[in-house]
């Protein structure tokens, strides 16, 4: 039986973000892995999908700009499109684990299961850990309807070889609304329908309702306050049974939620407690067990569950593991719905605003008329600023074709607490969305 | 005769930025401008400049991804290419007097003359000013070779009503890379002479001589160590003779460089010193008349002559006429030449880099292979990161079509001094350029 200083359960980006530095610092490492070697985000997550989106923003770009000096239209081919995306995407696996033997971390293939709180057992392989870091990630719930094993999910979405005519989306979350986004533009039709009126209800609902109306525009359909209640494979299609009636469709989509991988586990066994929503950790990341730590999306927490917070979380554990005994502070986290119209928010959360009215004022500026946003005509540009009691910047949402970019800056602004004053101090290439900042602070 | 508290001198970018401050200060303000109220930059600079470039940037962005999934070509089409400009440009010289006249700002139209040191002529009316600030900004040089009556300038291209067939660029400064990327975007065939073996000349090298590969496989002739001689005019075309030859042309661009607009002001009856690069000024940006100060492109200094530039010299003599007693420092200035292929730098200069090689070292770091780049086929991806003897980060130059994003976040990382351990405490949207930075310093 293999024994280690380290052993972490997935190999995802956490997974390897605390195997690496624990390698170099001298440690035994060994990472276990149960099925895509490089995790969700790489193989089947954010990397793949903004691959495909790539195809979206261009022809976008493109359209918002006929009669304003482009002619003519381009299309997606989604064959070549999905070839694009797989040439990222198919050598992740390979070069996941060939970094890893050059590393020297011992590698394991299959699910881990604890045998007792320092063992583990992979297939009938048994290894041991002085530390163990659970990092499995989280997978899409699948909706509980008759039929639901007709269902689809966002990892078949990302690797279709045709795109189908009709697609339902169930769920409007952000998932929801880049999937549909991109097999709208590639050429599907594409319907949303989703159990309440608040879609990506983590937004500001003003940005919110203005990109559904924008997406609405170019033909998606959304279905609000409206409930699946049976999914029926036919010949050729699908009919999903909603309480607002019937829809036809060539593929279904779940995309209701994602639930923690933990089931195989047998945390019972080492008597880690978890909950529905994850593994409890406390400000260390340890689990009630202290030689026992998880990061990443398998966490139960509030915060957003996103590839750059599992990679925050594994640098803590490496300094944890280390001897620095410090609890875990999260920045700023910017959340971010990818599109050719772009929704991203950073600051205090929707839900505390929501609750504490009476503490925040807002306020909602135009940005289609502003110089950058003209250029590209971005008509849907928009920005919502709340302000606390001392009118200080508690949060802001941004509608925009350019939000990635405006929002990492605001990472900046807001983390690093910057005034307009220290704005005033910078100069920054012109003209720029970022040299438009002095305005909108 | 009326008397005012300041008088400033030319209506661009760094004259108003002055005006309305003073103004609010309950001071009693004049502008004069002998051309266009807005200046330079929104009129027939930056602004209308990157207007047209959107043009360029949607039909490369979608014939890189040919193959990659975009189906089809775009085309630009001029006319309505410079409807779009000029929907933007053509209001700016109404909404500058309005903007002025709402704030009770006194303009004048007409070229400024000095009659004493406190005493200003237009036309035939006389106006004094307590403090005069001197923002007249640059003009395009004229090549001094016969015919030059036939030379055009950058002004002329960016208001076109049709694309010439030919057109030869004289200097291969930034104003003629990016103008010559509009033009063979749009259809024209086009030629740059440069008298000598260095275009861009203030950019790394290396990543200059990718930037002019990748041009000369999109179309456009690069010709170097050619200098013209005379400029003749035919029927329905012109010649141009340098010293390698002959190049015939619809149109003729002379873009050697920019001087600055002093000869009408009759300086020396104001006593103000000035040189062929500009008025002179001391680090308070005052003239050698103490109750005259100078600010912008018309200055005689090393600094680049860049819009942000002129704001924040206007945004110092603010502070120093309301008793400010402060030299002004300068910032880091970053650099950008626009294209679909973006050229940007920032940090200690390449002059004071190659004069001391002994003091640095450099790197460049392929990017066309990270994931942010191979998303959008910019193969051409790359960074020169230039390091002191200490290993701290002295220059960088970019090379991507992401580079103004780029380098407008390295304002923040150079200006702010974070370093990669202060980068570690935030967290930026994923995946965007961004979120590439801690693998980057």
């Amino acid at each position: 039986m293999s024994t280690y200083d380290v052993v972490i359960i997935g190999a995802g980006p956490a997974g390897l973000a605390v195997a690496y530095p624990l390698q170099e610092q001298g440690k035994r490492v060994a990472i276990i892995e149960s099925d895509l070697w490089g995790g969700t985000c790489p193989n089947r997550g954010c990397d793949p999908k903004k691959m495909l989106m790539r195809g979206v923003e261009v022809k976008e770009a493109a359209t918002a700009m006929l009669d304003s000096g482009i002619d003519g239209q381009v299309t997606i081919d989604w064959t070549k499109l999905m070839a694009h995306k797989r040439g990222y995407t198919e050598p992740v696996q390979t070069s996941t684990k060939q970094g890893l033997k050059e590393a020297n971390i011992d590698t394991y293939s299959g699910a881990a299961a604890f045998v007792d709180p320092h063992t583990l057992m992979i297939g009938d392989q048994q290894i041991t850990g002085e530390k163990i870091v659970i990092a499995t990630g989280q997978r899409p719930a699948v909706i509980d309807i008759p039929g639901q094993e007709h269902l689809s999910s966002s990892t078949d979405f990302l690797d279709l070889d045709q795109l189908p005519q009709e697609i339902v989306f169930i769920g409007a979350g952000y998932i929801t609304f880049e999937l549909a986004v991109i097999a709208q533009a590639a050429g599907a039709q594409v319907h949303i329908i989703h159990h309440n009126q608040q879609p990506l209800k983590g937004f500001d609902q003003e940005l919110v309702t203005a990109l559904v109306a924008e997406l609405s525009t170019q033909g998606i359909a959304f279905h609000l306050d409206t409930s699946p209640k049976a999914l029926k494979k036919e010949a050729d299609y699908y009919v999903l049974e909603t309480d607002k009636g019937n829809f036809r469709a060539d593929m279904v989509i779940g995309a209701t939620g994602r639930i923690p991988n933990v089931e195989t586990l047998q945390l019972e066994r080492a008597h880690v407690e978890f909950d529905q929503h994850g593994v409890l950790v406390d400000t260390y990341l340890r689990t009630n067990q202290p030689h026992i730590y998880a990061i990443g999306d398998v966490l139960s927490k509030q915060l957003p569950k996103l590839t750059p917070v599992a990679s925050f979380e594994a640098q803590h554990v490496v300094k944890v593991l280390a001897g620095k005994q410090e609890p875990i502070q999260y920045p700023l986290i910017p959340t971010l719905v990818f599109g050719h119209l772009k929704l991203a928010r950073i600051g205090v959360s929707e839900k505390t605003i929501q609750k504490n009215t009476d503490q925040y004022s807002s306020e909602v500026i135009d940005l289609s008329t502003w110089y950058t946003y003209q250029r590209i005509n971005d008509k849907q540009a928009k920005m919502t600023v709340v302000y606390d009691q001392a009118h200080n910047i508690a949060a802001l949402t941004i509608l925009s074709t350019l939000a990635d970019e405006l929002i990492n800056t605001f990472v900046f602004v807001l983390g690093l607490d910057l005034t307009k004053d220290d704005l005033s101090r910078m100069i920054f290439a012109y003209p720029t969305p970022v040299s438009d900042l002095s305005s909108m602070i």
